[in-house]
This record gives C-alpha cells, structure tokens and sequence, in this order.
C-alpha cells in the first residue's frame, strides 16, 4: 500500500500557516508500514483541487486529504468532491444531530438554517464521524483507489485520523513495523550525531533518524522485518553510548519521568522561579496527579518578592546580584522550608533580549536545586530569542531535577 | 505570475526531514506579490518528479523546484531535467572552475575525476551560481513556464534564490499585495463566522480567512490591487462588528497587548494560580520588560498553601471547596494586597481528566479579578484534554484581565 497527501487551503500558501497536517499524518502512515509517496498543497480553488486529486500517481492506493470541510465560506471541498465523484448533495440526519448535540454540550445556540447548512454531504460519500467539530469526514472510493478527506482544523484531523482512518488503514498493511524513540537532552544534534554514527552503521537493518525537537533530540528507529528484538538490542547498545542523555522512550515526555519517580517515592517539589516566569510550574503541573508532588511555587520576579516572599537576604541580593548562584541556592532552600517539601528547585537569570552584562550575558541561568537539605547548583548559557531562552531553562532545571532524582531515590 | 513549488527528495517523505524549503520560497514569493499556488513534496524518484512537472497547472509561470541536485547516488534531479527539457548533458568548465575553488577554499583535495563527474549539466540549461556548494542551479523553459532548480540544502537553496532567483522574479512583478491579520479570542469559529458573512461578501476585493488557532481565532485579510486603505476601511467596519472580541492586530499577541497597557499606565500585577499552574504568570512573563508590572506570582496547589502563601481563610475553604468562586476572589483579593499590586489575578478549577463532581464538573473554572479594590468573578466551563483546558483557562483569564484594564483604564 501506498500512499499521497493533499493539503487543501489558501492559509498554506498564503504564508498566514503551514501545513502541519500532512506532517502529522505522514508519521503515522510510517507507523503502520505504509510509504507516503507525494504531498500536494493547493488552496481552496476547485481547479486546484481537481489538478492535485487528478495528478496523483497511479500506484497509489490511498489518498488522505485534509482542509475545506467546514461551515466558513472558504470551505469548498465537500463541493468539489460531489463533483469529483459525481454524487448528490443532500441532508444527512446522523450529520445535523451530531452538529445539534456538540453545539448544546458547547452551549452554542443552535441555528436550525445554518446546521441544515453544515448537515449537506455528498450521498455516496461514507461519513466518518467529527467529534470535535461540525464537519464529518468523508470517503469515496474510484478507480481503485480509496481517497479520505478530513477537515483542516488540527485537533479535528488529528481525532479523526487516529479514531477512525488510521485503525481502518492499520488492519489492511499487513507489514509488520516496529518503531520505537528513544528521547534525549541535553546533547546538541550535531555532537549526538557524532556519538551514534558507529551505532548506526552498525544496524543497516533499522532505519535510524535524528529528529531535532527543540530543546529535545529524538532519535527514532524503525524496523520493517524481524521482530521487536532487534529493536530492543539496538535501544540496549545505545543507552550504553547515551547513558544518563537518554531520559525516556515512546510516549514518555521528560515531565511524565520527573512525575513518575516523584510519585513512585512519594516525594514532594516545591518551585522559586524569576527568569523561567512559572514555566516550570506550569510543565510540572502539565501531568494528571501533579497534586500528589507539587505543592506550591512562587514566581518571584522583583528583588522585593525575593525578600518578603522567599525570605532572600537582602545582604545576598546586594553583594552577588539577582541572577547568581547564592541567590539561586538561597531561592531553593527557602522554598524547600517554607512549603515543607523534600525538594526545592529555583531559576534565576537573564532571558533577554536586554539586561545582560559581561559577566552576565543575556542567556545566562543559575539553577537551584535543593534535595532534602543537600544543595546543588548549575549554570547555563543560552541565547536565541526570550521565548526559547524561557524554554531552554525550563528544560535544563528539569533534566537536572530528573538526574538528581536518580542519584537520590535510583 | 503565479507560482508553484516543487520539492523533491526522499527525506522528506520519510519522516527524517520535513520540507521547510517551500514555507521560504512561498513567504519570500508572498513579499514581490507572486501567489503560489499549490506545493508538491516527491521523493527522488523519476516517476515522481516528472509526474510533478506535468501536473502544475496550466496558469502556473513559474516553477521552483529544490533538491536531488548534488554528488549522491539519491540526486538525480539534473538526469530527469535533461530528460525532460530533451537535452544532453555535457561538462561545463564553468562548473568545474567552480567547484575546484571551493574544495581549495575548504581544503578538500580535488579528485579530477569526481570533479569531472560533478560538473556535468544539461547543456539547454540556464546555469546558476552556486556560491555555498558544487551543484549550480538549472534554469529552462518550456511552454511559455520557466523552471528554476535550486539545490536542497537549505543554505545553498536560500543562498542562490536571493542571490540570483528572487531578483529576477522582483523585476517581472509589478504587484503590491497587502496581508492584515485581525485577532480574536473568545467566539468560536462558527459564530464568528456567522457574524462576519455579510462583510465578508461585502468587500469581494479582499481576501478573508479565518484561521482558527486554539484558543484564538486569526481573521486574515489579503488585498492584491490599490492601497492599503482598502484593507484598513474593511478592518474598522469589522471593528464596529466584533468590537471586544478582537484583541490585537498583525503582530500583537494577547500578552503584548495586555503588556502594553500595564506598562502605559504603570499598572503593576500579580497572580495566584491553582489549576493553571503557573501558565498565567509564565505568559505574562513571555514580553521583554514584564519585570515592569509582574511584581509575583504564586502556585498555591495545595490547601495548605493557600491558607499558608495567601492567608485563604480555612473556613472559605471548607465552605465552599478550593474550586469556588470565593475562594477564587479571596485569592485574587490576597495575592494583591501581599504583593501590593494594583491587581490581582487568580484561577482555581479542575483541569482533569479527574477530580470533578456533578456541581463542579472536570473543565470548571473559576477566575477572579481584583482591580483597585474592585473585585470580578468568572466562571467558565472548558473540557478537552488537560493541556488544553489548561491553556483554555489562561485565555479566558488573559482576556478578562484585558477587558478589565480596557474599563478601567481606557
């Protein structure tokens, strides 16, 4: 099986968004062994559509098309393929009672001309059930060859292809494929790269990327024959490269790790943040149960809710600056005692893009971290831009939580 | 001139890389007003490539193409072009010359025979300099269209199209095209929509769409002909429409704006978040100078630390439940005394996916707002995932704290 994306929508084109879709579902595809062998974006015009569904190659047997299913007036998809595939338009019943249902559950008022309006398919299209939005999915099958077409919203594509196309697709690709990824951090893409090239020479059987997920590095191996051993040799000889810069596989996510040992050893974090602004609460409260660790965090941004919040000395703040190690480690250790937790994790630094000096230039962060009265600190510099620098902090005082929780409670 | 973008090479397809050639091409195209109108990714594969040319459509001057020219066995780009455009292929000692003083330039020994190889091309081309790599750039033109290939490599792609390429399309467009983006919060899409029909089919000069970008949605104006007066007539006419649903313009985010009226009017905040963990804060801390009106903020996630950080009576939290629009507007009113901030702005709810109750559903939020002593209180309901009830609950806090400062301040 193969098969061919179209992306439909002049936002794609017209610079306003990219088309993240066919992204998304050409990962997938991989999952379930089917190659994709072409993109196409083309905007809501009915010549372009017609052109890119017209010109897909004759090999192809499926064909997953997203965007122009919707009630705005761009939305001229489901138009073109009742032409497309010479079909009637007309009410559909199942369509408007779900529409019906999603605007009560919403509290949208219901407009019974405009859901009439947004309940019109093609009739020989099969639908596929929209439960996050008000357009149905369509299928159409001609010429051998089974076309698909979702709506462009993201959140709607993506439930849509995971609930309903993807297990439909998944039963008929009989190729047994394994994936699995192997998440990093802390290790540039370049160095890591150069750390595994032996590595993967080594595995001519599994297909190897690097995928550089800012301020992330998966890296990604997939194998078409065999069994899932041959994966799991290959995760065992790389973790022995990597080590500690490997801090979770698949569906782990650095927070789910951190979130996971903190449960497992019911220990309790507390946070201090100035630079990171909250970031590291909000991602450490990112995890469903996050109540059974994180207690409390205070975002002290000025030198005064440093002192009457934190209990910072003011002696500290005047002799080593806001942003230095004594402030980061008193930040820590504060928080740790005042909330009563085992742990205490502070930031403190320059996010830029102003307010760096030589001895501080924007990007520089003192970390803190306190872990039932031993104390540790780090510093990183980093510079992009503030949004990143944020995240890049964030980052950085997570993975050296994560590495402190190992040492500690293993 | 209107024109399509193809990129080509396998890695792209695959999962290793995703195509952000094109999104450059395609904005830089945007910037001389030459519209693209639809973008193909194939693999490098004979078949697919000259499948591509054929089908960019009849309309279509110009084409640009990226990738599959190069030294390995996978480029085969400038074989199919000399198949396709019926031409020889012969060496240039143009290239040759070329590619000799870059591998002196970089100390790479200079093979005769490798070099040879690499400075073959189809003798009916237009030649490109290459100024970043070996492989020079292909001009042809056939049927009234021209054709541009440019290497991959983004460096060497971005290189030679502004170097050479874009010039020369900037001289053949007269056009000036204008593009305005409107930003909303707070309507869904569909009522939105709804709202705007009428003005949308009453200026059939602009272009409209609507781009929904949870939890926002983006209106965007795109006007080929006249002057910029179109578009900003059309804007204050939607204006007197959407009113206080639209928050900003072009670059401005929902932060910015907000940011800009604290810093004009000297306004000073701080935050006491339960369920959005620190996201409040960490967004009002995303602007460059929001150490002028975030004083602090706090997580108070457990029930201890509201009765500890911010003196939420125990008989509030007994009464009412930490979800509650008492304790939401006790914690607004306490954070702002205990920082003595002009506001405070606090949130309590339940992201999920548990923890609700029939009165308090998963999605229950509560938002309270103290402005000078005035105090506001808001109750929403928003269930998705946890992430993006989440994001949901900041939003709606953002956008309350926005119209609040609009009222006060003006």
């Amino acid at each position: 099986m193969k098969a061919a994306i179209i992306a439909i929508g002049n936002e794609l084109l017209n610079g306003i968004s990219s088309d993240t879709n066919s992204v998304f579902i050409r990962e997938k595809l991989i999952g379930i062994g089917i190659p994709t062998e072409s993109i196409q974006v083309v905007g809501d015009k009915k010549g372009s559509i017609i052109n890119a569904l017209d010109s897909v190659a004759a090999d192809i047997d499926v064909v997953l098309c997203t965007g122009g299913l919707g009630p705005t007036h761009d939305d001229i998809t489901m138009r073109v393929t009742a032409d497309y595939f010479d079909s009637q338009i007309g009410p559909s019943t199942e369509v408007r009672e779900q529409i019906e249902t999603l605007f009560r559950k919403r509290g949208v008022p219901v407009n019974r001309i405009s859901v009439r309006n947004q309940s019109l398919v093609p009739e020989k299209a099969v639908l596929i059930p929209n439960l996050n939005g008000t357009a149905p999915g369509l299928k159409f099958s001609k010429y051998g060859k089974r076309y698909y077409f979702m709506p462009g919203v993201p959140v709607e594509m993506k439930n849509m292809f995971m609930q309903s196309i993807l297990p439909e697709l998944r039963k008929e690709s009989n190729r047994n494929i394994y994936i699995r990824t192997v998440h990093t951090t802390g290790v540039p893409e370049s160095v890591l790269f150069g750390n595994i090239e032996q590595w993967i020479s080594r595995h001519s059987d599994i297909r190897v990327s690097i995928l550089p997920r800012f301020p992330e590095v998966d890296i990604s191996l997939l194998c078409h024959n065999g069994d899932k051993s041959i994966l799991n040799d290959a995760i065992r000889e790389l973790s022995q490269i990597l080590k500690d810069n490997i801090y979770g596989f698949d569906d782990d996510t650095l927070e789910s790790v951190i979130a996971e040992r903190l449960i497992n050893h019911k220990i309790t974090v507390a946070t201090a943040e100035s630079c990171t602004g909250g970031f590291i609460a909000n991602r450490l409260t990112n995890i469903s149960g996050s109540s059974g660790y994180f207690m409390q965090g205070v975002v002290t941004y000025s030198n005064q809710s440093k002192i009457e919040r934190l209990q910072i000395s003011p002696d500290t703040l005047d002799k080593y600056g806001a942003v230095s190690a004594e402030t980061a480690i008193e930040m820590a250790r504060n928080i740790s005692q005042l909330a009563g937790t085992d742990i205490g994790l502070s930031t403190t630094g320059i996010a830029g893009p102003t307010g760096g000096t030589i001895q501080k230039p924007v990007g520089t962060v003192f970390i803190g971290i306190s872990v039932k009265g031993q104390e540790y600190i780090y510093r990183h510099l980093y510079n992009r831009d503030r949004l990143s620098n944020k995240l890049y902090f964030s980052q950085m005082a997570l993975n050296h939580l994560r590495l402190l929780l190992k040492e500690h409670y293993g």
